[in-house]
């Protein structure tokens, strides 16, 4: 074996260990004892409850004190998946969202992370909450494409629940869907392209000194009759992986795609 | 070969692949056959237009209807360079400059990337100034210096256009100058040194908590006679360098040093 | 010697400069000879000071005409040890905290670095403090602990002075300690289980969204009876450590813990 061999091998390992979502440890069969841990997920994600939370920390949170189980997840990786498995953890769970909030993270890359708490009265809602968006989560990072250079995100739903209708301007019950590039100028076109593919309407517009958390991302969030945001979110995704690969390699999904 | 030579090869490779700037892929051949694509340059920066912007989308940003047509330049990595390409751009184009935001980026570095828009009533002006940016952007990297541990820049022109006096406090048609370091820390010792060494006036600071979008930077722009400008911008880029290299490594520059 | 080997030596490499407070460049005996220069530290820390600040400089920063010597401490990686060094160098010296920034940084990791300036009358009392502060580092480094997905950090002092006051709300000459975990997730339950093993109050509290720049920590600083406060701080780091260590390997501190 000679020497180009083995940088090859090596310079592959490392590709791997720097894509921040591949990257990800996942480690459904992890052995850890605590009652409040419930499991990690992709994204350097971790879920965990709070059965009976603190008063003084309650307090400080604002959180009602009605609220006294907490689900907590959080990622380093992604926001726009956890978005979309909360959406359905609190469809399928008696319980309330009561933070969404996004970090400028993703290990280096040019996107954000999040943390994200469900409340409940009981402890057994919040963690059905946090399983169902654990449990979820691989399927919504299937429109995530990233290289070296960046990364795309495409996510739709025929029928948006609560946490895309209080925090993304989904209206209820309705479909919603969401595009974003980075870097920024990709999501741009990516947005244009998007909106004229189909009827649909923009909901809400980010960029990096709008609406993110410093992040290199455009984004858009849209909605219209559900045949029509699905073609968008298609649209808008297709002409931005094309312009995110002019930038590196191909860029590859995260897990797989959905939006088909 | 032993070990230690390998190690050494490939520790090569990653310091390469790692460095934000001299990382960026430079695909000036690349092929892409869409009529958005402009090209791509150092910095993971990418150059696009927008020939007949969507109303729904022109509408989102803002935009005055008369720009029908967008040139956009965006990168994971800088923001100084790109100011100063888009000022040589608007000098020779028929273009506007709509926005210029700052995201949080570098791909792990210190300090910012880029999302600049042009607009104009048509696509061959905006296609113009986007080329212009694109070709004049790996001048502007000449004077930035890297190492492990962060980041110098200096930037100067004897005449500053639209771009820099309506976003960085340039006087229109006079010399302006631009420092930053990554640590903060330096930046400061650095701004102190430069507006000691020559008479000028300083227009604008930023720092991590004022100026910047929490970038680790100091940040000083300064204008005056152009000669004083220049010897500032040198002054301060001097001292600077020899501070990052007590945290690691010569810094060397991403390009051709041109304020000599 | 085979493949394997030669990958596992080189990840290991990899492992040790990625790791952001372990690859912090020490070099305790730099050769600088520039007078500004005092040293540097763990976390890409660097230590300055401007004998005789420009008063242009000085009156962008709005920092008072009293104060012409100024010290600098800088740094990449870390916030919460800098402002323990900084509480003992303003307690041991005739300065004064004029500024306490937080950069969003960490290289790539998921916290703060931080920029901070003493002011005084004279320089060798800004060089002092500076010293102090690069000197006493180190030790604030051991409860932080580190792997490939986050970080825990705990800070403890049985007597609060003036940095931690002015900035974190610790109660002057009191007990006062800091725990902060990344991803934010884990924060929340290391927060709920500190409060809960002893009788301190919550004097500030920070979130992605809240107190910090978009950083994907949550934090918690409380102060109390200093036995008390001690033992919330093992606590929290020590149920934090746990679940960070269920996203990726054994987290390591960066120093030595002296919080026992």
């Amino acid at each position: 074996m000679d020497k180009a061999d083995i940088v090859k091998a090596i310079m592959d390992e490392i590709e791997k260990k720097q894509s921040p979502a591949k990257a990800a440890p996942q480690n459904p069969g992890q052995i850890c004892g605590l009652t409040e841990f419930v499991g990690t997920a992709i994204g350097d994600t971790i879920g965990l409850v709070i059965p009976n939370v603190d008063n003084n920390i309650q307090e400080k949170l604002g959180i009602d004190k009605k609220y006294r189980s907490l689900g907590i997840v959080g990622a380093r990786t992604g926001a726009g998946p956890h978005a979309m498995a909360a959406d359905e953890a609190v469809k399928s769970s008696n319980t309330q969202l009561l933070k969404f909030e996004m970090p400028r993270d993703t290990k280096g890359g040019g996107g954000h992370g999040c943390l994200i708490v469900f409340g409940a009265d009981e402890v057994s809602d919040v963690k059905r909450a946090v399983e169902i968006t654990l449990a979820t989560l691989p399927g919504f990072f299937g429109d995530i494409y990233m290289n070296e250079a960046g990364h795309v995100e495409a996510q739709y739903t025929a029928r948006a629940s609560s946490v895309l209708a209080e925090n993304f301007n989904a209206p209820l019950g309705k479909a919603w869907g969401l595009l974003s590039a980075c870097p920024a100028a990709i999501g741009m076109v990516m947005s244009d392209t998007a909106v004229k593919s189909a009827d649909v309407e923009v909901v809400m517009q980010c960029s990096p000194a709008k609406g993110t958390s410093y992040s290199n991302e455009f984004i858009i969030m849209f909605s219209g009759d559900s045949g029509a945001v699905k073609q968008a979110a298609m649209a808008g995704r297709d002409i931005a992986v094309q312009l995110l690969a002019t930038l590196g390699s191909k860029p590859t999904s995260a897990g797989t795609p959905y939006i088909i």
